[in-house]
């Protein structure tokens, strides 16, 4: 089979500090449609265009985060197999039973040495993307809902040992390594974006002390227009915009940061290019990143909030 | 490993009438880049932001069409258990020496039960995209050189027995089915778009009694701004467009067809959304089609040359 | 002053032949505001990014087509002086007391060679465009509901005499022709674009032996994108799309023609250049309408509906 | 006539500090069409959408910055009438011979109170947009060329006395206020955005201590996309950007300020809305322009640069 073991990134969990002002920021402001809400009092939210039943899945704490990120297998198969190697490989997993979130299956969970809980899973409940099956129109009411991204896209975490990281998912999950900035030392990286797919990430890394930070989920937009009209949702909303509208050096995407009101950063983007694993990495110094244009290609300068505001 | 089997659509080998009025049209008007010519007489090119030496293959001929179809595959053990699994299959393969195809290993080719001949191979020499390898500027020049689209995306075979292709395609080599159009029978299926990644189409086929048909060739733009600014330079320069700017019902895809000088139809496009091996195919029904709107959803017409001209 | 006389087109007034049915087309597909319905049952509707009370007058009758296309003029002494330069010129005027259109002033209103009726009029109440005077946002709510252009633009026209038309509106009213289509003998015109502004068209006819005829009024979006949308909810509401999407060679605009329910023609379209009444107007010849791209630059043909189709 | 008295901006003279870099700057990065030298060693380029003969003239000198901005009025009757107009109003007027500058006439030179030296002219030789005058293709390769904008739009100066410069454009003109913002004490203003046509801005003032500075030239671009190429176009050819790409709340046009190599600002952008001179003027309080998004829209922010660095 030419798609196997990791399909995608299938849901965030995250931290927030207040649940109903998190609800309104991604259900009206970001666009996400609300799908359930469970016993602990977690919401689950949906990309409009995404099938399955949630991406998102918010819990109110007092400190913002992220909880765990999972990705979607291909089957229960896959899902064993994946846990065997994990374990052979010398990681210690753990089974969360089905339903202990919502419309979702087993999952197994492990921890990676950057201090994330990372998880997969078979089943989630397909929910559809409100078109219909038969001769569908190309969208929906809701794709006009606030920002509406169509999907989940990827994540950037920061954490310890992302050289470790790297291993584990090019060696176990079949992910390979797309971009990559040099530490200053010029050998080791000091940030990876790796893929499963022929997305340009599928999740990234950043070389950081403090274990388990996360520095944004990052929703996907269909065009530059919807990236300005994006900024221009937010700006009408109060949320507080990072960095953009801009483009991306690293993967070419077009690109804002901006915070959720619990501080949690996120990314609405477009673009980049795709991929695939038979590709030379593209490589950026460290410099690449702030004057090379990695990070704002526009703008060629490093945003100090970059690499020191993680949740 | 995630992206496993066969990679993408890697050359698409055509015949055409006058090799350097060809010539002109895919290097100078579609603005790909000519990349090497053989001993035959052949013509190599690629598109600018594919990194392998080749794309689309010119072969001068006294008849248009397409003489076969490449699909890259993960590497030599993938190639070596995919012929095994298509003889298994029942299928014929044949071994093309490494070097037959400029800058290409070995082939493994077989006919479809449609007529057509594809191949899967291993290796195709890297060239690059013309951008640096470390701390790279997002394009070239060369990405604005003709109509210069980024890929060689898929292509849409007519031929008889497409049931039969179907299964070889999601049985043998990991494709699966995205979309599909029912024959007036609303039982059996009278075209099919399938994938071996999360593009809405790696290769397509429409039922047709004629064998070994080519429908088109279809390459990637990023924007519909670009298929403006294509259909703009095919009218420019003399192009005959048959269908669009317009958008397609299926895969969603904002698209124009249009013909090479020998009469064999190309497309480019943008656009679509990304399926995975697990989403429920959509499914349009044969009046979908035309009023539908499956095949122009602005219009919802058959245009009647979609079903009737192939070369 | 520099903007003076005849500033911009201000009101069309249509027949439907079901009140309702145009409403709904008009306000919840097209996506204009309803502002008021009069005591003769005729309904009035603005762009949302309008700030007079009203651009579209629908009066219900039983046949389709235009009864009157009115321009606002700069003040009511520029009024008073059109009216007497259309009489000197041998036109007989017709006054309107204030108040027959709601929130419109009084209007002058007189019948071109080519049997339309035209008014001109100076005061029109303001009604804003739902934006903030001061520190406003950059677009409401309503700007995305429906196709929801900006503005009613210009308003195309067929009947017979248009050389004397153009005298007038050039003489006397202060257009100046932007572009122009050769009739066969290639001497006289077969169609004229005139501004009173910088845009490519503020009013524009199509020598045609039946007097009084509407070809469409058209309506600005602004961009591509919002071309590509408008024709998805076209398509997803049954709006029957006679061209389009589609750019036109003539005024290099980027378009969609399409009907109300009662058979009018009507545009929504983005693009063109800024013209001044100092440029040397664009001729397109007979058969440059059609092969030479100026009604359909991609297609190059000349749809047999654009010459034959009026209300 | 509808459009009278002052058409358009017509010509920006800047001074830089490096003519060959400056050249350099302007036709290859910024991708104007050099028309012209004189014989003085002024450098004339114009847009390759404008049909004038020049729009840019570089003069090399020890200070970057602007000698003088024209506009081009409808005839010579209407120069010698605002030449009248001007020393009625109290202005001293000087000419200019036809052929001071090339391929221009005769021009009214005048000093305003902001320390600027503002020209009007009726004539300057027509030398076409490189497109055909029958049957035109749509663009040219020249609108690829660099970043290619359409044409020179507007100008922002700075320098005190801004309540006089208004009165003289609006009172003397023929200008009307589209947008402003007030100064901290809430009366007067503290920036004007003035249009002689139904452009957001032909003319912009801030106030200022220093008289006669430049803050920028600014050039059309017709869509975001180009917004965003022109940006990429920027960072690969080292040319420093101050913000960007953004919109502004102010006029709504999207944007980049970035800097030429003698230090003089320059603006890309496009949009905005089509004001006309009976639309109530958008107030923005001094606030506003910050936090409200008047500058930025996006960010909320007042870049210090905005208020300090002019040429």
């Amino acid at each position: 089979m030419a798609m196997t073991g990791v399909l995608r990134p299938g849901h965030g969990a995250i931290r927030v500090l207040d649940l109903e002002e998190a609800v309104h920021h991604y259900r009206d402001i970001l666009g996400m449609v609300e799908t359930g809400r469970d016993a602990q009092g977690r919401v689950y939210l949906k990309c409009w265009d995404e099938r399955d039943h949630n991406s998102v899945v918010l819990r109110q704490a007092d400190r913002a985060g992220l909880d765990f990120f999972g990705f979607k297998v291909r089957d229960k198969a896959t899902l064993d197999k994946m846990e065997a190697d994990l374990k052979a490989y010398g990681l210690k997993t753990e089974r969360i039973p089905a339903g202990e979130m919502l419309a979702t299956g087993e999952r197994v969970r492990f921890e990676l040495p950057s201090g994330h809980l990372i998880e997969l899973y078979a089943e989630k409940k397909a929910v559809g993307n409100g078109l219909q099956v038969t001769n569908p129109a190309p969208w929906t009411k809701a794709s006009e809902n606030g920002i509406a991204p169509v999907r989940l896209d990827h994540c950037l975490l920061y954490g310890p040992n992302i050289a470790e990281v790297q291993k584990i998912f090019t060696e176990v999950l079949g992910f390979y390594l797309v971009e990559r900035v040099l530490a200053p030392d010029n050998e080791t990286n000091a940030a990876i974006w790796m893929s499963c797919s022929h997305k340009v990430h599928d999740i990234a890394f950043v070389e950081h002390p403090e274990p388990g930070k996360l520095h944004h989920l990052s929703f996907l937009l269909d065009s530059w227009e919807e990236v300005l009209r994006a900024s221009d949702i937010m700006s009408m909303n109060g949320v507080p915009i990072d960095i953009g509208p801009t483009r991306h050096g690293i993967t070419r995407g077009c690109t804002i940061y901006a915070f959720d009101p619990s501080g949690n950063r996120f990314e609405t983007f477009m673009g980049g290019y795709q991929p695939y694993p038979d590709y030379e990495p593209t490589t950026w110094t460290f410099d690449g990143l702030g004057a090379g244009g990695g990070l704002d290609y526009p703008q060629r300068k490093l945003h100090e909030t970059f690499l020191t505001v993680v949740t």
